[in-house]
């Protein structure tokens, strides 16, 4: 296993921005099988040209990859000395207080990966453990971009057309107007950037399409997006997210609060469940259902950008499985390559 | 037809209360040939037993029902008898502001249907009309119980094992912990009422199971709740409403502001054509999901009370179907025969 590489050796010879991804390897309800696993798929597909850094007990790490190496993965074992791996003695628990991450376990997988970039050593941290943990842990060490109170997790909602950017899930639970015009600013970004949608339509959550209906917040958010200079369809309601379009046409982003959004997101998340209650005693099959529903599996989508901080942060699902970790670990190459986080500055520096 | 009883004659000869049901001709998107279609149906259903008042331009009441009996209900023709047709000859649009209701027209039909309660001449009033108009006319005609700022709808949501009473499911957008403390007594009695749950347990819908995970209203409520004499079962999540349960067992009665109630209860309506979408590719025929997803149809369960005034206003879906109607009226005979408007009022009066 070679040894950290400085700031400078992380550009092609093309000029391509190769990335070097942390992955908190302690992180998750099925760590660290499942994000070693995870990280192994990952270097199948992407370890030519990018480099992933294993962050976690360095034991731990070490026998975790050779049980892995020895077994299932067995045809990578050259490969994994692709691997970078970085000891971070302490780990965070699921039940921690946000704070501790900070505070109390300075030395975690989680605060060693992510001041992996500040030190200008890795270029993304991606972690399947404690969502508020990592939240605190990325804005301490990654800092917010000007004028924001707090980051906006950005999750990938399915739809019966293209996936929506659906924002804020779960990382505010308060929101004021400007915050929900933050998190349009900050999605059309990603929308663009990750997605590849062009001049992005972003929809504003709500109870009623009128610009009247909504709660406090939600009317005043209305009135300022429209003068926001973006490409703002007006409001959207429950109905028109598992279609991904309103009568207005396609939806690219789509904000609301925190607390709206986890709960919608986690609806969607159950969803599969109930279907399968309801349509097996049909003689529709497992079979049928699996592959219809794989769409709605959040595996499919990886992770979720924290968006707002100076710096790339992936929160995955806690019972994140391989799959899902390497699909994370390819949405953080993209956020690098595409240069996301300095066009998502200078997007809220040019409309504030 | 006959004329209007008085109070003395809704009294069957064994003490069984016989209601009388107001239903509103004028009011939904298929008016009046669905709302008249919906009358017969529940004429055929419940009409030996109970009175359907038709309110609404008598002009158009007539024309509409002689035309549905010359065609489709031709069976119906003598039992027809047995309807009330009550004139009102102002209509409520879908897009006037709630206030017209109450002083632009007072005569509408929501005004006049929802009047004959106080006057003694019926026991409930179904419309699938103006939702905003339906609730501001049934506070004004109806009053709210002691201590309440506001009422609210409550839905029945389906799930893969029995449905939820969900409320408020959109009657106010902005919430604080007292009235979702007041939702939970209400809808503790529309669960025991209507569907004959004992000791119904009670959820609150927040982003976490434990007690400081939620918004500040549902934090404070969480506190509220504990202490309410209630079957509190604590915060509930958006995964546990497709369920119909969390870790901790099935749930009877979901408590959240109307601005997320009423986004989860579109996006629950609109999940049926995501999955056509998804599965009728794999080979899944239209007839299995029809018969899979009836329990996802909303007329089903045809209407949704608005709770906390005291008398019976069921608001139904403005797209609902002559069943929905006839489902809608219903709910409002099982309301009045099991005395709920009165249960509400002691056990808001109880627990205050």
């Amino acid at each position: 296993m070679r040894a950290l590489r400085g700031q400078a050796a992380h550009r092609g010879q093309g000029g391509l921005s190769l990335a070097r991804i942390a992955l908190d390897v302690m992180g998750g309800d099925h760590a660290p099988g499942a994000t070693v696993a995870g990280a192994l798929l990952a270097l199948e597909t992407f370890g030519e040209t990018h480099t992933i850094q294993l962050v976690g007990r360095e034991g731990v790490v070490r026998e975790t990859l050779a049980a892995a190496l020895a077994g299932e993965f067995a045809r990578l074992r050259d490969a994994a000395a692709r691997f970078e791996i970085i000891d971070a003695p302490e780990v965070i628990e699921m039940d921690d207080k946000p704070s501790v991450a900070i505070r109390g376990k300075p030395n975690s997988s989680m605060g060693v990966g992510l001041r992996l970039q500040p030190e200008g050593k890795s270029d993304a941290f991606v972690s399947a453990g404690n969502t508020g943990a990592q939240m605190a842990a990325s804005v301490f060490a990654l800092r917010l971009h000007e004028g924001l109170k707090r980051p906006a997790i950005s999750t990938l909602l399915p739809t019966a057309g293209e996936p929506i950017v659906f924002l804020d899930s779960g990382a505010n639970v308060d929101c004021d107007a400007a915050e929900l015009v933050s998190f349009a600013r900050v999605g059309a970004v990603y929308a663009e950037d990750i997605l590849g949608r062009t001049n992005p339509s972003i929809g504003l959550l709500s109870v009623g399409e009128e610009p009247e209906k909504g709660n406090a917040a939600v009317k005043e958010a209305h009135a300022l997006l429209q003068a926001a200079g973006l490409n703002f369809q007006g409001n959207v309601e429950g109905r028109d997210l598992p279609q991904g379009r309103s009568d207005r046409g396609p939806l690219d982003v789509v904000v609301c609060d925190g607390f709206v959004g986890n709960v919608v997101l986690k609806t969607f998340e159950a969803m599969p469940k109930l279907l399968g209650a309801l349509l097996l005693p049909t003689g529709v099959t497992k079979e049928q259902l699996q592959q219809g529903l794989a769409k709605l599996d959040y595996a499919t989508y990886g992770g979720a950008p924290l968006l707002g901080v100076k710096g790339i942060s992936i929160i995955c699902h806690g019972k994140s499985s391989p799959r899902a970790i390497k699909n994370a670990i390819g949405v953080a190459i993209r956020a690098h390559e595409s240069g996301m986080i300095a066009h998502i500055g200078q997007r809220l520096a040019t409309n504030a």
